[in-house]
């Protein structure tokens, strides 16, 4: 098995919810929706294999970006929605 | 690769979740749901091969809507769901 | 293209997630719920294909109502369930 | 086509979330998520057909008994979850 | 028709939704889970044939588990996550 | 049937939804998850041969990593969200 570095299997990469901006704070819901997959599947060829797969199919890339809406309702919730960020 | 301008990368445009309307905050849904999409596949060409496949295709039409619905939850509670603008 | 008039592209009809009663509430998630269907796809006569295929098709039919059935919760949510209508 | 009568078509039956008892408010759950079927597809002759196909498949029973766990989120939270009915 | 018990049917087993402990609260939620697929399905030997189907199946199990977890966010926030419970 | 141990089927393992991290609570999302599908499948060898099919689907693993997804959520909350730790 190549298997993925121990850093692509940290299940909150910073070991925070928290982020500075709403843009932080979606890139960590992509962040801990890869690593998610990782921790299911860590071999990195497997992986590869599947994105082939999956990124040319829009209804994988859908459910994907379901997950990530959903981790990001998470990490909104626990940043208060960064509201004093308001223009 | 015919990769998509940094500008549709952004992950929350404007980069806050507040808006001045109902309105606002749905089309930034729409736009973060897509441009959730454009972050896990970047490559234009794709993109518009997915589309003619989507965008007929009722069980993907329901899918991607629904993406958008979780995507709004996030905003209108960021948003109070705009409640000073009761009728 | 047989696009759809402006009036059924509002992604938010009315305005306001704020209704008079549950009844309104729903109402407005089945509204706000087509109206994004209508701006991810904006051709009636797809659209009206599509018809022909979901609305016989129980597993769409019950992905369709899983959409309303979000939406309502953030209008819902909005309208602090309209508790004061208690019975 | 051979239409639901009225009653059937009604969004929230009753006109309220509020219900006197966790199992009131899941029989509540499993209406309105039928009766949204039924505004999507009125015609009790294809909704004879499609109960055909997904009442005996595994995939679509789980998919209807996850619209009900979502109606039943908001019911619930409607209701406070019934704490004072705690044994 | 081989119909389930009345027992089988009963949509919130015990009554409430408030669990003595998270483990409780897990079993609530499967149970749950359960009698609503029996409520839509009450012909034992009809589930009997579609457990035959979706216990082997990992895309039904993963979805059956879905519903679960969906269920458990409204028992555990009916309990307050049963923060007194904290070791 | 080669039935899991008694350990993998817990509930909850641990007894509580409150952990010392986000990381540790993701850890137990993921751990919740995977025990809800033994309690659904509890026969070893029938698992296995899961594994080996949606462990290489990608649309598999991403709704695999949905369901790890919502019960975050879910532990999250109970945890308010780690705040405490913010950095």
């Amino acid at each position: 098995m190549n298997r993925l570095p121990d850093s692509e299997l940290i299940m909150i990469p910073g070991g925070t919810l928290i982020t500075d901006s709403p843009e932080k704070g979606r890139e960590l819901a992509m962040l801990i929706a890869r690593h998610t997959i990782h921790n299911i599947q860590p071999d990195l060829d497997v992986l590869k294999e599947g994105r082939k797969i999956y990124s040319i199919d829009p209804a994988s890339l859908i459910a994907a970006s379901q997950v990530v809406a959903i981790e990001f309702q998470t990490i909104a919730a626990a940043n208060n929605y960064w509201r004093r960020d308001k223009k």
